[in-house]
């Protein structure tokens, strides 16, 4: 028995299937609607789970004709859905290669005010040109320079964060005298990528820092994980690769200097749930009878930097295709999609429906007891510590989740039976940072986190 | 009786006044407590305020020693807030000196969508090198430059707010169409300051444009505010400026081609508020006593650009100050705090006294009748279209003006007794505008406001 394992739900509009705006009964604009993203939150609270959690990026991905696009920005969605919450974390995903650090490091203490310590960020240097043409770029910065930066951006964000000790408000109105200036510290930083004098202008955040989470699987993503990451999104797709990723991961951050049990991984899994298997499999069927195979290939071809003529639908992925040395966009995405392609010999068409439209994470299809099953082998085979829920078809796949495979996980052990912290620290098992500026331990009937 | 005016709630922590936080029941944590803010607000919604504001700039602003400092973000506040309001007008703070467009754009129309069409953005360029200071900038720009990127900024977000067309969504299940991708533009900016490609990666938000404010009083501000803004935050002291400011600035909208209606001028009034007018005139002599004149005198002394002891705390300003061609800073602010000292014969720590500790706005105490006159003079004398309500004290100044103020306005006309619109724009009176890429007159059926 593993223990209680960690679940997030990866929310994506209509669901992580490609075509899942046009099954009947789907909700098109949901992308727009705050109430939708705050139901499903209460929703997956109600099972508690860890977090949830949104993809994003500074840049309108693909092509508005296909399938919904374009969302509200996750820190402004994730503040509603805080304030019609109170236990689950809430994980936004924010660019370290076109924001601010003051501005975000800012942005994410805010957030974990106005949620009392639920706030985790997904650190990503954001693959792509479109994304750079955003910021007065011709193109991105190449893929090494990218997570130079993160790390440096990272290093300003936690000096910032712990700008103000815990301690530092006095509120003696008494004597005039709101915080201890001596206890808010400027943080001088001057390094390759940014100088910033600091303090941030804002108490520190309950958590101290917000939850640290990262998603890439390049080398570099993989070192920078190692470093800072305290849950790793991943997206294996054979028990194999997960376990050699978990394995792999856990050993980079022991050689970091820090415990592997603090870095949890939690490989993506696209859900499609039925009653019965054939129910579930005609299901996914369904979905990929819905993609317009035409427009998903011109994706497809835009990872591979190739024209779409060049990925001839009914035929293999062809011979030659670029490395992931050649590639400057999401190296191990790449990799893994070329992978699935050659070992199961499928047309450009059959991977596109394996892959939803081109994304790449592990779909299952299957009975509430087979996701239950495949859940607790990987867990109980040393391949992930808990999973990121991706249902193909929300809110129906995930409502089914919620009724039908939490109380089988329950059951079993995997899952928490109520939430015991009220920080998503807490639920992760992790420490509260200490402020490296503290010069001694803090007295806790002072701390900001208190109030 | 010029009919009804409009208000809006300038949110300031415990208070305008400096020394706020040090009165009996005050509670000087308000600053990270996001159910103050949202109880201020639905009170302000409670008696039909236009809107909530919030001030803001990418620094710790003064000394933490001094009184409550550095907040949650404003837009991260205002989010929650929206979530616990329906009507009332959102208006957040924030830098084009130190944000990127294409990011601040999208967080200003994600707010726009939480909050079904009630955002406004506050455009302030950030004077101070403090400030600049954390964004790898040994100095701020110059007064000048920092106008001309504002002028540009305020363009690009422009072009990205209007870059999906309002009848751009499709979302046809059947023939899997979601978006006109012909509705959805690149905009392609490039210009002395920006390159920015687009198009924004979120639908058209309700308001099509948040409302834009504006609050620097230079010649460059003004200038600023003629073409752009829709309300002016202002801080006259007196009817005679807030005269010629108002006739000016109406002036400067219609040689800009701009109808004089559509910008709103709300001069700032600090509100002292007693049942007989010598319970007012302690409370402020209260509020002034608690100041801790030594530590307000170094903000004042900053302003200038002179060291404290140049500021003999019972003597008057010196007869030699920069001017304000010569101050990069706030350079209206400064012209009206000399002016005041001046006209008035003030010592410095008298004047301390009349600004609160270094601000500038127009203090009144009185009795809420005497609140409510000002009111009706200035607004039919030509010097406001409304006012920016600033408690001295908070929550109790407000609870009091809710109470005792409001009814008495709404006895004269001068506030609505309810809203008729949901929008803030609607609040205000201003028309919804059009896409600038708009090709045709769209419709409403397929409006993403309508949603």
């Amino acid at each position: 028995m593993p223990g209680p394992m960690n679940f997030n739900l990866f929310i994506m509009d209509t669901g992580h299937h490609e075509a899942s705006w046009r099954l009947p009964g789907s909700y098109p604009l949901a992308n727009v609607d705050i109430e939708y993203f705050e139901r499903l939150a209460q929703l997956a609270e109600s099972v508690t789970f860890d977090s949830v959690f949104l993809a994003d990026g500074p840049v309108l991905h693909g092509n508005p004709e296909r399938r919904p696009a374009g969302r509200i920005e996750p820190l402004t969605l994730l503040t509603a859905v805080a304030r019609a919450t109170r236990r689950i974390g809430l994980i936004a995903t924010a660019s370290t290669s076109y924001n601010d650090p003051y501005n975000l490091a800012r942005k994410f203490a805010s957030l974990d005010h106005v949620s009392g310590g639920r706030a985790g960020w997904n650190i990503v240097t954001t693959a792509g040109d479109d994304a750079a043409r955003n910021f007065g770029l011709d193109a991105q910065p190449s893929h090494g320079e990218r997570y130079e930066r993160a790390d440096e951006f990272v290093e300003v964000a936690k000096k910032l964060w712990d700008s103000w000790e815990d301690d530092a408000i006095v509120a003696d109105p008494e004597s005039g005298v709101w915080a201890d200036a001596g206890k808010v510290h400027v943080i001088d930083h001057d390094g390759r990528f940014y100088r910033v004098r600091g303090p941030l202008n804002l108490p520190r955040c309950p958590q101290g820092h917000p939850l640290l989470v990262q998603a890439g699987s390049s080398r570099d993503g993989k070192d920078f994980a190692a470093r800072h990451a305290e849950a790793v999104f991943t997206a294996q797709q054979t028990l194999e690769e997960g376990q050699a990723f978990y394995a792999d991961l856990k050993r980079r951050a022991a050689l970091a200097g820090r415990d592997p049990d603090g870095v949890k991984i939690l490989p993506g899994l696209v859900t499609v749930i039925g009653s019965t298997e054939a129910e579930a499999l005609e299901l996914d069927a369904e979905l990929d009878r819905l993609i317009l195979a035409a427009q998903a290939r011109d994706l497809l071809a835009s990872r591979f930097g190739l024209a779409p003529e060049q990925l001839p639908l009914d035929e293999p992925l062809p011979d030659e295709l670029p490395s992931e040395d050649e590639i400057e966009g999401a190296k191990s995405r790449h990799t893994l999609i070329v992978e699935l392609a050659r070992r199961e010999k499928l047309t450009v068409r059959q991977l596109i429906g394996r892959l939803g439209g081109g994304r790449g994470h592990r779909t299952f299809a299957g009975t509430p007891e087979q996701i239950a099953d495949t859940i607790e082998h990987w867990g109980t085979h040393g391949a992930a510590d808990g999973f990121n829920i991706m249902p193909a078809v929300l809110p129906s796949g995930f409502e089914l989740f919620a009724e039908h495979v939490v109380p089988i996980l329950r059951r079993r052990g995997l899952i928490r039976h109520e939430y015991e912290g009220t920080t998503l620290r807490e639920h992760y098992g992790l420490a509260r940072p200490p402020s490296q500026y503290a010069s001694a331990v803090t007295s806790p009937a002072h701390a900001v986190a208190a109030t």
